[in-house]
C-alpha cells in the first residue's frame, strides 16, 4: 500500500515537471486485459466495469468506477474523490473532465514504451466517443513520456525490492555452481534452480519455461527457448539467463562459466579472450554510467570493444532497467 | 499443450464459419500487457518483440516472431509457418499479408466483450502504419465475434476442467459451512477458504481480496470489497461469492445461508421467503436454458420473479458464462 502511495505522489510530481494537466487511465474488466499502469494506482486488485483514474497536476486524484468497487478503492488511501456508478460511466467521466477542463489528457497510448502500452484499442474509441460532444476528445496526448519517468525512477521503497531480487538471484547462482555436474540435463539444472527460487519465496521474473534459460556447449539453441534435454559436458561453455521477483520486482542476470576438461586447470584460450572481452566491455561501460549520460552512449563503449575485438556485433542492447518486469522503465543501454 | 491445439483448430472452423479469411493476433512485450487471445494461441508463454499470430480459414496458421523465440513457438506444435526476424516485423508482415491478400483481417478490437480486447491503440496504429502502402489497412474489422464463439464454446478439454473447478468448489463450501463458527470474523472466514484452496492445490478465481467475498449481517459492505473484522452473529444473514482457478479454467459461485438464533429451528418468515423467491428465480431460468435461447429471455424470467414479489429489480446480470477468468465467454444472461 505505500509503495502505491509513493508512486502517486511520484506521478503528480511527473505531471508538474512536463506540465501535463491530467493523466487519466482509462480500464474495463482488468482481470482479462490489464493495464500495466495500474500496478502504481491500485496495486495488484481488478476492477470490472469501465473505470478511469485520474491524476492531475493540481494534485486531484479521482477514481471513477463501478459502485460495487467503491469500497475497495477507497481502502487503498489513495483517492481522494472516488465516484461511483450503476449504469454508465460515459455522463460522470465527461463531467469531471469537463470540471476539470485540462488543456492536454495523457492517455496510455505510447510509441516505444511497452510498459506504458495499457490502454486498448476500443477503451480509446469509447473514451472519443464519450467526449465527442467536448473539446476534450481533441486534447489526447500519449502518456508516454509520464509513464517513462513513473517506471524508471525508482522509489526508496522500489529500490529496496530490486536490491533484494539482486541479492538472491545471486545467491540462487552461488548454489547452482556448487550443485551442478557433468552429466546433468540442462532440464534438471533448471529445475534445481526451480525449487531453490521456491526456498527463497520468491517468483521467478519471467515464464518458467525459459527462466533460467540454461545453454551447454554448441548444440543448444540460444534465445528465449528453455533448457533442453542436452547434458553438461566437460568442454561446455555454459550460460544462464535467469532472474527472480521478490515482492513484485525483478532481476535479470546472465552468467556464464566453462566446464573444464580433464586435465585442464582453465579454460582455452579462445574461451577465456571472449570471456575477457565481455567482462572488460561491461565493465568499461558500467564505470562509465553517471546521471546526465544517455543510454546510447553507454551501449556504444561495450560494442566497440566487443567489434574490436574482432567479434561480430551483438544484435541486442547491452543493457536495460530493471523493475516490475525484467525489462522495465523507460531508459536503455541500446543502439538508437 | 492438447487444449491450445483443440482451440486453434476450432478457431478455423469459426473463422470459416464465419466467412472471416483472417484473424490476426498482434502484440509486443506480453509480459507487459497481455492480449487474452493468446492464451488460446501460445498458452502461458511470452513473446517479446512485435509478434503477429495468424490463422486463416484455409487453415493456414502462421506465427512471425522475434528470431529468439522462434524455437519456443515451434515447440508448441500449433504454427505450420513460423517466421523469425532479428530487426524489424514490418516487412515479414507485409509480405505475409500481401500474399495470403484477405478480404477482410479480423483484428482484436471488440466492443462488448472485455475478453475480446486485446490490441492496444499504439499496436493497432503500428499495424496500420506498416500495411499503409497496402489495400489491407483499410480491411481491418473487429475479431469480437471470433473471440466470442472462441471462447463461449468450450472444447472437451474446456468443459473437463470447468467441471472439475465447480467441483472443488462445491467441496470447499460444504466443508467451510462444516467449520464456519459464530464469533469468526469475515476475514477469518475467508482465510480458511483460502487454505481449503490451497489444500485443493487450485488458484482463486479472482483476486484473494475479495475471492471469497464473505458479508455476514446488515452492515457488511456488499460488492466487490473482501471480507472484513465484522464477526458473525446468530440473526446473521451470511453471504459468500467465490471460485477457483482449476488449469487455468475458473468456477464462479454465490452461496447464502442464515445463522439461527437460540431457540430458532428455521430462518424468520421474511429471510426465508427472500430465499425462496431467489431460488425460484434460478431455478426456472436454468430449467428455460436450452440450444437457441437468448441470454436475454432467460434474464427475463428471474427478473420478473424478483420483481413480481415486490423486491426491487437487481442492479446486474442475472448469470455469466466461466472460462479462463470468472466471467468470460461470449454469452450473458443480462438486460439488452
Amino acid at each position: 500500500m505505500f509503495l502505491i502511495q509513493e508512486k502517486v505522489n511520484q506521478a503528480i510530481e511527473i505531471l508538474k515537471e512536463q506540465s501535463t494537466d491530467m493523466w487519466l487511465t482509462f480500464v474495463r474488466e482488468t482481470s482479462g486485459v490489464r493495464d500495466p499502469a495500474l500496478d502504481f494506482l491500485i496495486g495488484a486488485g481488478d476492477l470490472t466495469w469501465q473505470s478511469a483514474l485520474i491524476l492531475t497536476r493540481k494534485g486531484e486524484r479521482i477514481a471513477i468506477v463501478g459502485n460495487l468497487e467503491k469500497e475497495s478503492i477507497s481502502r487503498l488511501d489513495v483517492f481522494n474523490e472516488i465516484l461511483g456508478y450503476d449504469t454508465a460511466v460515459s455522463g460522470l467521466l465527461k463531467e469531471t473532465i469537463t470540471r476539470l477542463d485540462p488543456a492536454r489528457i495523457a492517455v496510455n497510448t505510447p510509441r516505444n514504451n511497452v510498459h506504458a502500452d495499457g490502454l486498448t484499442y476500443s477503451m480509446y474509441a469509447f473514451l472519443r466517443e464519450y467526449l465527442s460532444v467536448t473539446p476534450y476528445a481533441d486534447r489526447l496526448v500519449s502518456a508516454e513520456p509520464v509513464i517513462s519517468a513513473l517506471r524508471g525512477r525508482k522509489t526508496p521503497a522500489e529500490q529496496e525490492r530490486v536490491r533484494k531480487a539482486v541479492q538472491i538471484t545471486d545467491e540462487i547462482f552461488r548454489k547452482t555452481f556448487a550443485q551442478i555436474k557433468v552429466g546433468m540435463t540442462e532440464i534438471e539444472v533448471g529445475e534445481m534452480m526451480h525449487s531453490l527460487a521456491r526456498e527463497h519465496g520468491v517468483e521467478l521474473a519471467w515464464v518458467p519455461e525459459s527462466c533460467p534459460a540454461v545453454n551447454s556447449g554448441p548444440n543448444s539453441p540460444v534465445g528465449h527457448s528453455g533448457p533442453t534435454a542436452i547434458k553438461l559436458k566437460r568442454g561446455h561453455v555454459l550460460h544462464f539467463d535467469f532472474g527472480v521477483k521478490y515482492e513484485g520486482y525483478c532481476s535479470d542476470i546472465q552468467r556464464v562459466c566453462y566446464i573444464l576438461r580433464e586435465g585442464e586447470t582453465q579454460a582455452p584460450a579462445e574461451v577465456q579472450r571472449g570471456f575477457d572481452v565481455i567482462r572488460t566491455a561491461v565493465e568499461k561501460s558500467r564505470r562509465a554510467m553517471k546521471p546526465g549520460v544517455t543510454g546510447n552512449s553507454i551501449d556504444i563503449i561495450s560494442r566497440g570493444i566487443v567489434t574490436d575485438a574482432g567479434y561480430p556485433e551483438f544484435p541486442y542492447a547491452l543493457g536495460h532497467q530493471l523493475g516490475r518486469v525484467a525489462h522495465d522503465g523507460g531508459a536503455l543501454l541500446g543502439p538508437l
